[in-house]
């Protein structure tokens, strides 16, 4: 405990992301129900269309208001000490409900032992909060109230979040098609009534875990948004704290919904904290991981009882959701055995070693009813995972696969009698044409609990290119009604994905559960879309820029051949060049055309004619060169 | 003509891309029918399993044999002088067929112009042929020959290149699922026969100039393996011949099955021909481009005559297949007036405009009898545009899309009528939902043509990763049918792509048609993915690079986290460390397994208990660290 603070920089404040998103500002939406309830948005500012004559006025084009994932991080008004934390908007909702208690220290056995470790002041996060717990007899999962029919502020504040405050969108581009739900039932607009009736029937999940005060709520279902995770992690061989936090702050500034810490190395417990308390976003974790650190990499050393410390440590510390891999049981390793790429689930792998060596049951399977119990004394969401996902093609929805989809549904209806939410992980490697086999028995073994796929990646030989390849896939198995898509970064398969590699697995993600709401015909989809089209149109490229998922990408590409400011403003593009550009021409000839006062389609044939000479002159008249 | 030769060094040789592809050598597959017939593919060789003890065995893995679009230039065998052109390995087979005349001059009133202006010289390629035409009254498509019944050397080649010489892989990997056709008939081997057939019935194309004999015989068809275009061409802001030829021979060695040069510039005559000269893949123009050109950029100057000329023209420099927007009909234009984003294809807005100046109808639809006995003449296929296309999910399948498709079908029928080869272009920006309706009405409304798409692309702000967000919707529309999916780089909407653009795009696209194949079912298309999945849970790293579709960037990828040479052969990776490796973890528990002897599933589940210990003996042995 000698080292003074100043002397701790594990964390470089100055690494981190900051500012308004490009072209945006951030904006606050109130609650009704809830006064505290606050839920910050992105505007994106557009410019306005000149007037066709120098004095002709100019026409505004309104801004368009879109989800946010990225926290207070770009909102300038919001100061940030990474030493300290967000600022924990939940603490006063939690301890509000009366049935939480605040503990005088850790309850794991770990997590004291770390605490009282002074070797590890220098990368500890030293703002520590004490944990919180259930009251004994008490339930304090979102599931336990919504079946108790209370609405809770963080139901309002998912459902006014889903909203992006649509009601006041520019009528002109609303206009969308009507989509292919496949099953979903999606609302023109969610009310918290909504939000809380897809939680009570678990149909949907909000992790929350009581100790992370500093998460925005956010919802997975298949009736809201199609959402994301990024996994961030060091491993044994590469990575540090810093680069963690980093990494996260990164992704959801890209617009990762959720972010998985998958680390392996050392001191997983401390750069978990700092992650935490860091995010705005639920954080996952697979505890077997750091578990398997505990007995020095050997699953044969696993014991319940080290498991479930692990469990109570790191849902102290404010993990949103654990992915267990409790559907790996014994009778179902040896289905495995005839694969081509056999078991490529860390954890799955890890469990099925464990039971081989021991030939005994999946300890997380025998005692799942004192891990829901765990699970529902923070509201720490499930992921059940998936430990006998094929890892390639050949291998895809084989017998081992969907014998564990089965038991995860059966596990899921037993987490529901505790009350805690429920997620189930889903493949994996699978050919386009067999992922919605992969959706519809989960949604009937599983009981409509949300489905949480890994890709799924459509052909094993993109590497290099693997965020590409299962982003097919899990556009698809998105608008088939998968609720999270994890992503996959261009280097999965070949080597820890760096700063550049998280940010195009999530683009790629972004990109993919946007394309399945706009399937599904999910209310307000296409508007951001609308108005991209209308700024391409009207050659607005700064707006184009801002529209775009990526900005920047966008901003820099355009820069890349035509690197002069004015071209910004031009009206064209270097495809084309001045004289070719399809768009530029279709304007003159609606100009054409619309001068006349012939808007009307049977109008226009019928002056068509007459019309043709007279269009021509203007046109010609206009065309002069270099314009 | 006074500049010497070793003056006029339009092309670099150096920049040009040679030598063997990743990993392989270049193999050549003789013809039964035809002597001349000599296919080229590559074989991916592969490294042997190291023997599990020091004295014992390797094992091999056989290599892979894969379609090859890159042509001579991945030969070293093939000495290449681009000045000269590739060798002409189709002449023979189209002079021997004593159908074709050798022409004087070019029969092209601005082709003769060229040719004459000795201020071109240093940029024309020097050793022009002098062009062939059909002589009179004969047909000389492919088209014509499989309907009279004849396999033509073109025939047998495409059959031997589309089996992949899959007659000799290795049992153990051509285990694969059954696919969903939807409605294709991909027999299990391709025959000479069967591509006689299809091409007969209009169900696939060979694109094929008779002035173009450099070019290596692909096919385009639903029955097929899916195929790629990649387009390239300057503009009037950027490019150069020599980088357009480098993108060309980049793009094939990438994988394009073929290109479109989309100039627009100065010197599009020139470059084109530098191109065609050295092209191994079909070369497709859009010649209302051009033509535009010679009228200054003025459509409504545009006439018949001048159209015509320019189809000759570039028939006589050996395009392979043309796109004419004929189906852009006067009473079609009104139905774009209401769209958010009007026309977005160039070729379409060009025929628009010209149609509105005048009053008239498209003057390609109206002589469209003359211009199929052009395009027979010269055996150039059709790429029948589709000038209407959506350029906005907004705008995705409505009335003006549809009409053209129609008047597309009837020109197809039109088309077939002088056994002129034809496939449909499609679209362009389409929601998930709405794309299998494309591909259908294509089907019913084209009679089974081959289809050809831009994408489609299903989202509109993707913008600086519209490779990604096309690659999705033409992987489903492949599944559904389409034949030739025409790729969209990642610099689409925002400016002119390079060279790193191209291969992006088609990398993208390569992995969207094989998942198509995939899908379908197409027999052997799981074979290269097993081959990659045994060699990842084998730890062959180098084998993966060479196996993947991109295998540089697979290998810098995985050297970026783990540089050392020996990381190549290690049994980890740095995304898990050495010691939480599923994959690795899988295999000690298959070899602890199978070193008892019980494969049998139901072996394994008795002896299971029994073994349990002795396992854990075997496993806690060889677990040293560091391994």
């Amino acid at each position: 405990m000698g080292i003074p603070e100043e002397h701790r920089p594990v964390i470089n404040d100055a690494a981190m992301t900051r500012g308004p998103l490009p072209g945006s500002r951030k904006i606050y939406v109130a609650g009704r129900l809830c006064q505290d309830v606050s839920v910050p948005m992105r505007e994106i500012e557009l410019t306005p269309i000149p007037g066709s004559r120098p004095d002709a006025p100019e026409q505004a084009n309104p801004s368009v208001v879109v989800y946010d994932t990225s926290g207070p991080y770009s909102d300038p008004d919001v100061s940030i000490d990474v030493r300290c934390g967000l600022p924990p908007l939940r603490f006063g909702w939690v301890t509000g409900r009366d049935d939480v208690q605040e503990l005088s220290a850790p309850s794991s056995e770990f997590g004291r032992q770390r605490l009282a470790d002074s070797a590890l002041d220098e990368v500890r996060f030293s703002k520590l909060r004490r944990p919180l717990r259930a009251k004994p007899g008490r339930c304090v999962t979102q599931m336990a109230y919504a079946r108790q029919g209370v609405i809770t502020p963080e139901m309002e504040f998912v459902a006014i979040r889903e909203n992006q405050r649509r009601g006041q969108a520019d009528d002109s581009l609303t206009r969308q098609h009507p989509g292919d739900p496949r099953g979903a039932q999606i609302p023109p607009i969610i009310t918290p009534e909504f939000v809380r009736d897809e939680l009570a029937r678990g149909r949907a999940i909000m992790p929350c875990n009581i100790n992370h005060p500093e998460l925005e709520p956010m919802i997975i279902g298949r009736n809201f948004l199609v959402k994301i995770n990024a996994n961030i992690g060091n491993s044994a061989v590469s990575s540090s704290i810093e680069e963690e936090v980093e990494k996260m702050v990164w992704a959801t500034r890209c617009g990762a919904d959720t972010v998985m810490d998958l680390s392996t190395g050392p001191n997983i417990h401390e750069t978990r904290e700092w992650i935490i308390r860091n995010s705005p976003v639920p954080i996952g974790t697979v505890p077997i991981y750091q578990a398997l650190e505990k007995v020095d990499g050997r699953p044969e050393e696993l014991t319940w009882e080290l498991f479930r410390d692990t469990l109570i440590e790191q849902a102290e510390q404010g993990v949103d959701y654990f992915t267990i891999h409790a559907a790996v049981l014994l009778r179902y390793v040896p289905l495995t055995a005839q694969r081509l790429t056999g078991i490529v689930s860390r954890g799955g792998s890890i469990h099925a070693k464990w039971c081989l060596a021991h030939h005994r049951e999946n300890f997380a399977y025998e005692h799942w009813d004192e891990i829901c119990e765990i699970m529902a004394a923070y509201d720490v969401a499930f992921s059940i995972g998936d430990g006998l996902r094929p890892g390639s093609l050949a291998d895809a929805n084989d017998e081992a696969q969907f014998a564990e989809l089965k038991t995860q549904g059966e596990l899921t209806r037993r987490a529901w009698e505790y009350n805690v939410q429920v997620m189930n992980e889903g493949p994996g490697h699978v050919p386009m044409h067999m992922i919605e086999e992969n959706m519809r028995k989960q949604l009937e073994w599983c009981h409509e609990a949300p489905f949480y796929t890994l890709g799924p990646i459509v052909t094993d030989i993109a590497a290099g290119h693997d965020h590409l390849a299962s982003a097919i896939g899990a556009a698809m198995i998105g608008w088939y009604g998968c609720a999270l898509l994890c992503y996959v970064t261009p280097k999965e398969h070949l080597g820890l994905p760096n700063k550049n590699d998280v940010r195009d697995g999530v683009l790629a993600y972004k990109i993919a559960a946007h394309a399945a709401d706009l399937a599904k015909g999910h209310p307000g989809a296409q508007y951001r879309d609308n108005a991209m089209s209308k700024a391409r149109f009207e050659f607005r490229w700064k707006d184009q820029f801002n529209l775009a998922f990526d900005s920047e990408k966008a901003g820099t590409f355009h820069d890349e051949t035509m690197p002069h400011p004015s071209a910004r403003l031009a009206h064209f593009c270097s495809m084309c060049g001045p004289k070719f550009c399809a768009m530029q021409i279709t304007r003159e000839i609606r100009e054409g055309v619309a001068t006349q006062g012939h808007d009307e389609e049977q109008a226009m044939r019928e002056g068509l004619r007459a019309k043709g000479e007279e269009y021509r002159r203007t046109y010609l008249a206009s065309d002069q060169p270099g314009r």
